[in-house]
């Protein structure tokens, strides 16, 4: 039997001690007074840390007989360690280095670490079963909300159709901002930047790729295919302008940036862009650095899950998650079937899916504007279903149109923009974003 | 290893063919053809089904090698079975039962039945415990919600300090129409029961006792207390008006039935009762017969989950998934630990919890009623953060007094209750709901 309590204990080893690993230290070291111990049938014992400053002060209590030192790889290979906790960082480097080098010495690997997962997630699911070791991951996506455990194993009797998720906190932050106090992307970015929600480079965060990352980490849990992290769409938030909020609000919309993944035939479309949602939706709700994924599947229908998805405590949460589920002999292959069972993705062609799309010109207010706007997404067998000129401003003779078109594809939406573009009645590039159904 | 392929199929027992047994039967025949097999690890074969009435059409079929009875004990001991799954209901009679001859005869137990739980549900996790063997039962709280297996091990490292959930599909349904149709309660209900969701006798569901019996398994899981089911506060939603929907409305609040359990130093408060929530919490929009669950832990501040709370297919969807993790090896104990280990429940006393109170008088219209209420309130030491008299109506002389209190405790305000009922200044029995806060 496999959570009898056992007597030995589970050791462990910390690479890395940002805010996450310092949060799991205190974690793991008041479990006691917390009453959890009990729950984790065998005593779990940091054996060994790994950072680059030992002095560094980060409000944690490291016991003297611990094993300190600054070469993870050192670490991974400790006799002494049972679990190898990643938490370094970057898909090269010392994190692969060392995250193969533990699960090669026969060692469990927890890791928090989604663009190591989005690059090399296969080999290392597939090396991890073949030395019958976990690969734990549930911090990788969405911080303290266990999806991917609920897609691994609590949806595993479903075959799931969309995964659509809220998984930059940064991101959401900003769009929340720009909404909530009528204030343009840039001042919404630096208050994030002096929150310390966005980086002093945020171009990871806001042009998409980190919801990139973790977007390919939840298509191989939902959809059984081995992890293909080239992502067709990938837009960020940048363009976005005030005026697009407010005229998406007029219209009954929220934007969120959303990784959204489905199943079309035995293709997989993976998108990363700004989305419109229906305002009332309970995920349109979801504001400020919290995350949220959304799984639409065959027996369940819609389950959404809302919670912090960054953050020191949340994410050291999933990380003890993943300790703990080791310390209990759940043992579980790391996308919770053989690789070489998953099959790599067939991309689904960009015209595979149609959508209602929101777009706003810029138009310079010459006789004709309208009509050529409309000639042009004719042309392309786009209707429309709404046409409305926001707030003229006569000084600069600039109008803002906003249509909203019925079903389309990115293709035909594109082709017509490019036409329109090519008019010369545009003072700007057009703006587009489609509109999802819930 | 555990997750190897085995060829050795798990041999599957249904006990109860009504909805959800049924969809557990087409979920598991159509297992391959929805690309699932690769997931479970080793073949799933149901070998065994139990009903009473053979010929009823169920939209299934059913191999003509399956064993067939209408004795769940007999196939709870049948040789060939591997795992019992009990979808008969109640907490005494067959269903007890079987599942203890099921436990009994050292084969693993899914079971979806909150009744059964809530009564017996230390017993039969440590008779599972003793004989080595998996009790799962996901489905039996919130649905296809994968509830039960967050608090088991997605939140282990945790200690929670608040669950508190919509448990019940048919009340939410009735509160939703309530507010969006402005329909009284009885129309409503009726509703429920022409649309299925409230069966003829609704006692059940809207006096809360199916919520109640949803939280004290929650209860336990969060708090790793054994199973307490005298839930301290039990109130249902029949004593409800159109004029209680619209008066907190008008507030900024909306009304739902809550089970909440949180922790107050060593004791535990369990609460079924109609709650006011903050009008654009995620929880508040949470409508229809949609199910909801928000943890509060120290390590993860707030999780949300939402989805499917009853119907046949996404119940069948939790089962599957405790099936699953059987075929998996995935072993844990019924409650993540050994109930030798998790203390009984010392019920927190009634005055330990303040709230913000909402209270509604149907005031005769007399000189001093007012007075007579603002009086026997600041006796109780009850301060009031408005007053508000709502829509009198002149033909009848009765007013309705709104008040929002300042934090006390339910025996203070229902002291203060008491005697302004005992003052005969009011048409009706007060009504009175406490706000909780997010």
């Amino acid at each position: 039997m496999h959570n009898h309590p056992h007597t030995t204990p589970l050791r462990i080893a910390i690479a890395g001690l940002g805010n996450v690993g310092a949060s799991l230290v205190n974690l793991l070291a008041s479990a006691q007074s917390r009453g959890l111990n009990a729950r984790s049938s065998r005593p779990i014992e940091l054996v060994a840390v790994c950072a680059r400053n030992k002095n560094k002060d980060r409000g944690i209590t490291l016991s003297s007989s611990m094993l300190w030192c600054d070469d993870a790889v050192k670490i991974a290979n400790a006799p002494n360690v049972d679990v190898f906790v990643e938490l370094i960082g970057g898909s090269e480097g010392v994190a692969r280095t060392a995250v193969e080098a533990a699960l090669n010495a026969g060692k469990h690997v927890v890791t928090a670490n989604k663009a190591l997962l989005a690059a090399h997630g296969n080999a290392l699911a597939a090396l991890a079963e073949q030395k019958g070791v976990s690969l734990n991951f549930e911090a990788s996506v969405a911080g303290g909300i266990p999806i991917v455990k609920t897609l691994r194993e609590s949806l595993c009797g479903n075959s799931p159709t969309r995964v659509m998720g809220i998984l930059n906190g940064t991101c959401n932050y900003i769009l929340t901002r720009m909404e909530a106090q009528s204030e343009p992307f840039d001042v919404c970015l630096k208050a994030a930047q002096e929150l310390g929600y966005a980086e002093a480079d945020p171009t990871f965060d806001i042009d998409g790729f980190d919801t990139a990352h973790k977007l390919s980490i939840l298509t191989s849990l939902a959809f059984g295919t081995q992890i293909h992290s080239e992502i067709q769409t990938l837009e960020g938030i940048r363009s976005i302008t005030y005026e697009d909020i407010a005229a998406t609000r007029d219209l009954g919309y929220r934007i969120k940036l959303l990784g959204i993944a489905q199943r079309i035939g035995n293709t997989i479309s993976q998108s990363v862009q700004p989305t419109l949602l229906p305002h009332n939706a309970a995920i349109a709700d979801v504001g400020g650095a919290t995350n949220a994924v959304l799984i639409d599947a065959d027996f369940m229908p819609s389950l959404l899950l809302v919670g912090a998805g960054a953050g020191g405590n949340p994410t050291a949460s999933a990380v003890a998650a993943d300790i703990i589920d080791i310390a209990r002999g759940l043992h579980i292959l790391p996308f919770g079937q053989s690789v070489a069972h998953m099959p790599v993705v067939l991309p689904a062609q960009a015209d595979a899916i149609s959508h209602r799309y929101y777009v706003r010109f810029a138009v310079q207010d010459k006789p004709g504007a309208f009509a050529t706007i409309a000639t042009h997404m004719a042309q392309q067998n786009i209707s429309l279903e709404s046409i409305v000129q926001h707030g003229q401003s006569s000084s600069s003779g600039i109008a803002q149109v906003i249509l909203v078109t019925h079903k389309t594809t990115a293709p035909a939406l594109h082709k017509a923009l490019d036409a329109i573009s090519n008019a010369h009645i545009l003072a700007t590039k057009p703006q587009s974003m489609c509109i999802e159904s819930l």
